[in-house]
């Protein structure tokens, strides 16, 4: 596209003329993608925002909470101009602010598929966190509303670019292993009382949509293949009022095409660190602390050979980091992103499934 | 039983005086209880009879093989007589030696049920290697030909006198670990070709039958519950005539009363150590090289305390050893086993069951 100097000059006046600017000045300096920050708790104020503080590919451009004075010292310290904080009444206004290319979408599981969508109604592009909704349904109208809108969607689905977990997926891919048989993933933790992730309305399910997600999801992505059967089993211990709603403990077996057999759990009732364990034909592959933000190891026991460890740093903020940045070039250079709306809602449908047959009888 | 020296002296010459020497003895040095072993194959050779070479308890005193230069190698080793090495043909000929108070088979599985019957006719004792069999029916049989002898029946698993696996056990029922949500077992390995154990007649079944029994034992004992639901999934995914009569590959998942899930898998296609988890509300338990005979590592992580780890040594020939004195100290004391041959049904219950879930249909 050109642009002639006085429809650049009306366009900036307009406030639109942001949107230009990286292009023009591709060669020398790109402009950071601006997030909008929706939702101000633990993951996105300690993780997400301190992560790309020193971005050189992402900032922090506008704040969405129903806490004013939160959202204040918030803007204060990532130098968002107060004018860019906005309540959950008024978060369509965030359409007219050219700071923001994408909105990071960290509120309840039920609350992604309406903020997404209005994003995107919005012009905006959305990094939305996992699980990416709390229906099938809604994860198809967040895709279908991203695609109208023409703007990118992805679930924050960290570990798609995680050296560790990628290290893991290509020892596999390069045939390290042998054949792959079997799979063991755990994640899960120990619930406090009155959480909002205990709400049914709010979170969709318990620890499967939660954090058994990221077992689930790395089944995928460490065969490479989709499940063919499940079969689910969940279960409350606790009849402490924490689990009036969701289940305390689930496990699930998943069967690929390849004859490839993942066990899963996962529990708000106990300690689980998050974890899987490879087994193939020429060796074993074991992943601590596989899903959480800092100090994974790895370590592949193959025939014959030394084992291959390989670990993370702790503290470690490169994971929310490379997430942002990914999604800023994705937006940058047009290109679909690792985890786009799609491999969510396989997630989601899958997890639909694993209820299902949690209801279902057994031998 | 009150003798007089004229009975006594019959009953020497008539070659049963040996069965009463340990009780005329016992305040001063109680009798050896002495072994029979019925297969020279691994278990036997490696395992059990290195095991009680220097045992107070027991001692190998006859051998049954098919192979007469391989018994007679051992039979020097042992200082057992030639008189008392056996051809599987006149097996039954045991009975007649005063010798042999209880029969150690560890033959392939499907031989079991045969020569423990067999044993309790010739009015001797049996400790049978696990599986105790092939099918229930089997299972049974041994059980009753061991009650109409009055001969007691045990059951090779080790685990129930491990001190490794007791300590996880004591944690478990101590509250250490809180209240118990999800165990997560594994143990299976990469089968070699021409293996018995791939032949259904020998073996009735694949790496459940052979390894995954512990898993599946494992369960039962760290529970202390029988299993009320069952799901099983098995695979073949190497087609290179190792896994025309068995499964390559099987997962199963078990719902105890309590709520507990247990998932578990086990393999003749992949590197697959000995392993469980138990995750608890105030706690993880994890014992790597679980069910094997030296080097097992238990580490305890509870909330708020130093992990608790214990070890094994390796080598580690108390395995056996404690085995054979237990049972030993069974039938001289006339006391109830720790594993008996109801302990080896339930399992073979168990194990068809895991079978037949494995048959019907999944979502």
């Amino acid at each position: 596209m050109k642009l002639t100097r006085r429809e650049f000059n009306r366009l900036l006046a307009l406030g639109a003329g942001a949107h230009f600017i990286p292009n023009l000045h591709a060669q020398t300096e790109p402009r950071k993608t601006g997030y909008c920050i929706v939702g101000l708790g633990r993951i996105s104020m300690q993780h997400f925002m301190p992560a790309i503080k020193n971005s050189a590919k992402a900032r922090v451009t506008a704040l969405v909470s129903g806490h004013r004075d939160k959202a204040e010292r918030m803007a204060t310290e990532y130098r968002v101009p107060t004018s860019s904080i906005y309540s959950y009444d008024n978060y369509d206004a965030i359409a007219a602010n050219p700071n923001i290319d994408a909105v990071y979408v960290a509120l309840p599981n039920s609350m992604h598929a309406e903020y997404s969508i209005r994003a995107a109604k919005a012009g905006k592009h959305v990094l939305c966190e996992k699980p990416m909704s709390t229906t099938v349904a809604d994860a198809r109208a967040m895709i279908a509303a991203c695609q109208h809108a023409q703007k990118k969607l992805m679930i924050g689905y960290r570990c798609h670019l995680e050296p560790v977990n990628l290290r893991a997926v290509q020892l596999i891919r390069d045939g390290k292993l042998g054949k792959v048989q079997a799979i063991e993933s755990t994640f899960g933790f120990n619930i406090g009382p009155n959480e909002w992730r205990t709400n049914r309305k709010l979170a969709g399910g318990g620890p499967l949509m939660d954090v058994g997600i990221y077992s689930l999801n790395a089944c995928r992505y460490l065969t490479g293949e989709e499940p063919v059967e499940i079969d689910a089993h969940s279960s409350v211990i606790d009849h402490d009022g924490r689990f009036t709603e969701v289940e305390e403990n689930i496990s699930w077996t998943m069967t690929f095409p390849s004859g490839v057999v993942a066990s899963c759990n996962s529990t708000y009732g106990a300690t689980m660190p998050g974890f899987y364990r490879v087994h193939g034909s020429r060796g074993m592959l074991n992943l601590d602390n596989a899903f959480i933000y800092e100090g994974l190891v790895l370590r592949a026991d193959i025939d014959g050979a030394e084992p291959i460890v390989m670990r993370s740093p702790s503290p470690d903020p490169a994971h929310f980091a490379a997430e942002a940045e990914h999604f800023a070039d994705c937006i940058q250079q047009n290109q679909q992103n690792k985890a786009p709306g799609e491999e969510g809602l396989r997630d989601m449908e899958l997890m639909m499934r694993i209820y299902d047959s949690c209801k279902r009888p057994a031998a």
